[in-house]
């Protein structure tokens, strides 16, 4: 494990886009997106995700130099069109339109439809509490979780994040719908370990920890069984509805083929309501109740969502970042 | 089992809120979503909590004829407080307000706090998805579920519903954050069941289905482990920061004295983005997908939620509404 300073990483990335054909400005917004989501502890969707962007550019699923457009829209509530720009781009433009509605309204409401996976939907909650703002967002994905009493993944995991703002730290959370991603899975089984808690069904239909009997099924379970099935429908259908983009059924089922993918983005601006001084307390008192309780095991603080990231960021920002040596062979050999 | 006429219900019911000092057309409203909560299927949060509702209006906690008043607002924002009045008249008239703002602005937000119970969550879900609106909207409640790596139940269960309008029936979820209540624990272990899915820890710290085990520790499952325990602390909060009303751990942690909560109602109006018959054919080919799902049992078809609803609806607006002979005694001795 190597570990690089945030501006090496983020210049090569920046390199790297640039020679795909992306305008200097964007790809630096872009690479920045990567290395921030790698320096806050999210090792799947940062930079080890970076060789998947460049493969959906070279096959065109990604048309780098696109940006969002505004369909029509009605107050604080706006339909977007996606052109197919990059995933993070578009989503983190998206949120900025949302927090300006909900600077102008109290509320705003984003649907954009016909973009790209968004890679780390924590980003765009982050983005929202920086500003001052409650942030909250959701994307459809491909066919990867089937429903609560089917055998077929025609549902999607479905992200959602959501992010609270607060002076001693935000409180984000980010939630895919399905219990364990296939990624995580995956890692399990190679390490020789169980999932820690039930993670999908075995090939006789019982729910098991056995990550390489779910592999077998390529059955996962969604979060809360039946109740994370249900979200994952509802999130897929608002999302599709209110941007009039692709559902989850309509989506490429396949990591470099995914696309056109429909999300939501609200935000919602306290401050229109007056002081937050009071917000800020409350939040507080929020935080100060989950650090009350008594740990499970002795000598942990339980931990509000988005507590431990601030913890990995600042590791991260001392140490640099940490890069597995042949992601980076790959990126430098781009 | 006795069957009864959703009118002979309601009216009893109206008779027994007037008697309790309640204005004669309010009592007629509240009674309305009682008996609609038991005509749909939710038995747990219809008639059977009518007892209840009755004790915390004995005691002070609900004042029968409080209406929710506006503290501040700014454009598709608002912030209201539930003077205390009955939980599901104040959460039906802050959908209605959040309904408005979003025929007005396209998307609409009423943060309320100082509220009671709403009883059933799906009810405001419902009553946004037949006015043509997604509607979402969830509550904060007493302290009864240990966050994931504790021991002590400082969060809440935080029911949250969503529902999106659909002519050949809406798409309903009405979940809490636990993956079981309760009341449906206790369900199973008086039937001498073990629970279908994990739903909390034994005394020796283990995940169990077995329903005794859990009400010995006291430590139910939030949905999805340390995902639903994260989803519960964020509802509370932005509950809690945009009312300026109480958080979780500030609720009295008593059925009867349960008081001062805190709830969100938005609202996002489609049409005002122009003609809906789009968002009613992606509706409908997302539902086609989830019916389209080879089922686990054999025979048996896939739901979307709020599926079974309709089918129940149906069932008990057809036979009557299915009501305990005890709580029928109890409600006629009032």
């Amino acid at each position: 494990m190597l570990r690089l300073t945030f501006t090496e990483v983020q210049q090569k990335l920046e390199a790297v886009l640039v020679k795909l054909g992306m305008e200097p400005t964007r790809a630096t917004a872009c690479a920045k997106l990567f290395c921030e989501t790698t320096q806050d502890g999210v090792y799947t969707h940062g930079l080890n995700r970076f060789p998947r962007l460049v493969k959906t550019i070279q096959n065109g699923c990604v048309d780098v130099n696109a940006s969002p457009t505004r369909v029509s829209g009605f107050g604080a509530l706006e339909r977007w069109d996606g052109q197919k720009g990059p995933g993070n781009l578009n989503a983190q433009q998206a949120m900025e339109q949302a927090l300006e509605l909900s600077r102008a309204h109290g509320i705003g409401c984003i649907a954009m439809g016909n973009t790209n996976h968004w890679l780390r939907g924590g980003s765009y909650a982050w983005q929202a509490a920086n500003a001052g703002s409650i942030g909250m967002c959701w994307t459809n994905t491909m066919q990867n979780l089937p429903p609560w009493g089917g055998l077929d993944p025609v549902c999607g995991n479905n992200p959602m994040a959501i992010g609270i703002p607060r002076q001693a730290g935000p409180v984000v959370l980010d939630m895919a719908m399905s219990q364990f991603s296939f990624g995580a899975i995956e890692k399990y089984r190679k390490a020789g370990e169980q999932l820690p808690v039930p993670g999908g069904f075995d090939p006789e239909g019982n729910i098991t920890c056995d990550p390489a009997a779910i592999e077998q099924t390529m059955r996962p379970l969604p979060v809360g069984y039946w109740k994370g099935s249900g979200l994952s429908i509802l999130l897929d259908m608002t999302a599709a509805m209110l941007s009039l983009g692709r559902a989850t059924h309509q989506i490429p089922s396949d990591f470099l083929t995914e696309s056109g993918l429909s999300q939501i983005f609200i935000a919602i601006h306290p401050a229109t309501l007056g002081p937050t001084d009071e917000c800020e307390r409350i939040a507080d008192a929020v935080v100060a109740s989950i650090h009350g309780c008594k740990p499970e095991k002795e000598g942990r603080t339980v931990r509000y969502p988005g507590e431990q990231t601030l913890k990995l960021r600042a590791e991260n920002q001392q140490l640099g970042l940490p890069v597995e040596e042949a992601t980076w062979a790959a990126i430098c050999a781009m």
